[in-house]
């Protein structure tokens, strides 16, 4: 009862081409508080707001994009139950050990339909916020960059979609809050779910490859944070895919650049809270445009097949 | 797994002294939007975001306060174990038909330990927002009046917190987010406590009497939007109680008022995300008036004991 | 001493190909107040927050664009002695009739070396706000669509940027805030000049046509409201030209559009405050991009070209 | 013609009991930038947004309070114009050396009706802002604390408010914006003068005893950053006299407090554009509530009583 299961999107780790480069970037210019290194050479990092010891991993490769992405489950219960849920469905699965990853519990390690690597996990050391947890300020002084409140969500491309959605929701529990239509009317070009009140905790779009990032997203304040962030980003002369605009799915506020490594990442405020019992929204193939970009109500074709 | 049990406070239900009187502040001054009366004379609102029939409900009476306040469950199954789970408990509960509400189903009604009369439903019909499922805009053109998005929880004051917490937290699976402590240091005058991501969906307070309501509490977008309802309370000449600050507990941005009849409301915007695992900040009696106000740092005695 | 001769931008006079459409769109999208109809069949408007009659004039006519552009002047003798500098430096002036406008005094004409033209008048009646001069509130309650604190300024395109900058600093007393150069070094591509502490007052811009409309430009409250324009042309399926942004000149947010018949209009907040012993402020051709638009660093070239 | 005379308010000199106290509080509480100390002893600062090399001057002293509140004319002739109108008004003027403070020319001193120590001058070395003149950035990076963007205006109370008035109007050619009335419906309680298009440049309130600071203003870019000062504010433990609210007068947003000597200062955002030729706003005695703070509709006699 209550919350139970997946509770939250927990860590992106990430391919980099140049990992002194990225740590600046993602220390300075996004504003992420560096948590610890290990003995493979990745870098952790935390949001401000978030109190698990990490939430972004990043690892030097010779490609940019997604190593995997995991999800915080509510406990080791929730966790047995959910690998024993995915195999009955027809999904393999593996147990990372615990500490493999820094201040990380044992994880359940699973490839989605969509060609993913996903994780569960119940265990992830809490480390706090700047505030502490009592008599807390409100905000933490002293940031640097952009600094998100927390990583919000993925937007992962592949292929079976379908299947994907069908995995989300019988399997992990998720719900769909929105999805964006093909002009056949029926298949999902993409579709976004939830496992809490958030508008969405993940995304998946249909891309010819499997496996790819889109983006990963972190959370800001409000809207003059993300004209904010869109500040600092050309400040530090950072790649801007889109400028400050307004989703159509979700209502969110959003700001799209890519990392130095090409990883496209989004800025992202406001959209909405929802309740698994509200019916999804649906975007017709016709206004697919303002369903991505509601003031532009055009989106390129671009932007849903740059990925990494 | 994910989200089951309570899944949001969905209705509060209202006594107010002038029925007329308080039907046109809700639908004016407020913005709610009325959907219905019923033969009792009761008149039902919704907030334009809310997929459900109503969430506000007014019944002229000779004193105001709180008739009831209802919690929606994720399904009838949920609806008959937690109400099993209650009686276990100790708590007397009994059915309220399907239909006493407009377009709502059966309701478990209970008294909590700080004696309120509280509900829980599986069923309240879906009436949609007006921008609709498909292609929808961000938000409705029209509106009047502050317009919030939604009811977004009420705080509660009566005797035995500490029992009511424990009722919420092991028979309803809520979780503590925050706690004000009395200068034992132990005994908590406040805790407020969610079912979801939000930083509380509902809260209670000591009062010498039980019962007692302090607030319902109405989600606006942001910080500019709790400006504007200020100043639209003061062009309507609404008894404002506390003019735009910062709590300190959930971080949200404030404006209190009363309706016309003397029933407190809250204007809210922001507050953060959190999450069953989290623990629960604690604010020491000393920093009581910055946990309620961030920024006056004291709080007037009257602001607890003024209740409807 | 203080403010004298040159006030303020005052009317804008502009030509629409189909009035009906227009008035619809200019009272319930952008949210004018109309203020009256003349003989000739023109439509007057203002905006909230304008105490004189009226700031936006529509014509009927066979083509887009610019009829006028009018400046308030402080009295009836600043009139005659910005009239006689006129003429002084070589421009011929003439004396359009008091009344020919509704509730406009007599306007003194004349041509910019630009090929616009350009008035200017010391009386126009006060009408005054809807909230009044006596305990007024801050905002007038029943706005309709987006609605403008007033409008702002104009940037005009045509020839001879260089002689009409003389203009305006020589004789106008209007000081340049900053400029645009082309790869030269040297050459202004545009200009931003103002006669108040605002960063700008009006703008020209190099154009291959003279007398070319490149926008007027409507003030806002803030950012945000600058998102709720963008949404509301959305909603209203305006054609939108650049999305919500900032400007590297005068940091300005805002967003461009076309009213129905094709002219370009700015939704605009912010932008500093400035004064006449200020340098002004250089953007190299190099930076043309981000001068022009900060979070993109490029600019079309039709957004110059495209004017009415 | 244009903008000539007095430009802006140009320097606060302000009295402090424990300099070292002081600087830091300024440096990185409100985030103004040091860029000086004299002979005297005295610490120079600037706004970020300010081209002149200092707006405020802390001088340590045995009471707190203002020593004088200089502004800036637009040139020297300006400066000897002023000064000749001034004694043929009956003021007595004298000159303060070029060089007596540092960066700033020679300075005409002379005292209001209201026994306040003002100035004039023509000339403060330009030491321009972080982002510079060439292809600049909107704002800097790196401030410290709650970084206003100017030093907007001051709230001098004292006697002969009436004659103060006249004085600013008729030989300064500043014009009232708004006057708050006593209950005889004639006199000015207090009176708000501008010199330019801000809705004010400068205040005047009645007050028992002459030559009071009531409180030095400065300017942030939005009610976000009004938020954000006054959390910042009660991280710092500053003495906040007055949370987040929206004037009546003006329309702006502010919040109010201390300086650690007990100087009040204001941090304030928003307030309209205005002009010369508009009448002014009146409150009456009985809306001197609203016209103060809009929201709580009342204010304390303590509130214009305190005073340094």
């Amino acid at each position: 009862m209550g919350m139970s299961g997946v509770l939250r999107p927990g860590h992106a780790a990430i391919k980099v081409l140049d990992l002194d480069e990225a740590v600046h970037f993602y220390t300075n210019v996004l504003g992420m508080l560096e948590t610890g290194r290990d003995s493979f050479g990745r870098v952790y990092f935390k949001a401000w707001d978030e109190r698990d010891h990490n939430s972004l991993v990043l690892r030097q490769s010779d490609r940019a994009g997604l190593d995997f992405f995991g999800f915080k489950v509510r406990d080791e219960a929730s966790l047995d139950k959910l690998e024993s849920n995915l195999r009955a469905w027809g999904i393999s699965t593996e147990r990372v050990a615990a500490g493999e990853m820094l201040a990380t519990g044992e994880r359940v390690r699973f490839e989605s339909p969509s060609g993913h690597l996903l994780e569960l996990y119940a265990e992830k050391k809490h480390v706090g916020t700047p505030m502490g947890n009592r008599n807390p300020d409100p905000w933490p002084q002293g940031l640097k960059g952009i600094a998100p409140i927390r990583m919000d969500h993925s937007f992962l491309a592949g292929g079976d979609v379908a299947k994907t959605e069908k995995l989300f929701t019988e399997v992990l529990d998720f719900y769909v809050t929105e999805r964006i239509l093909l002009d056949d009317g029926v298949t999902s070009a993409a579709v976004f779910l939830s496992c809490s009140t958030k508008s969405h905790d993940i995304a998946f779009g249909l891309h010819p490859e499997p496996g790819r990032l889109h983006h990963v997203s972190y959370r800001l304040e409000s809207w003059e944070q993300v004209l904010r962030a869109a500040d600092i980003m050309s400040m530090n002369k950072v790649s801007i895919d889109i400028a400050p605009t307004r989703h159509g799915v979700t209502r969110g506020a959003t700001v799209y650049a890519f990392d130095p490594s090409g990883n496209r990442f989004e800025t992202f405020s406001g959209g909405y809270e929802t309740y698994p019992d509200a019916e999804p929204i649906e975007w017709t193939f016709e206004e697919m445009g303002s369903a991505v970009f509601f003031h532009e109500r055009n989106v390129d074709p671009l932007f849903f097949e740059t990925t990494t």
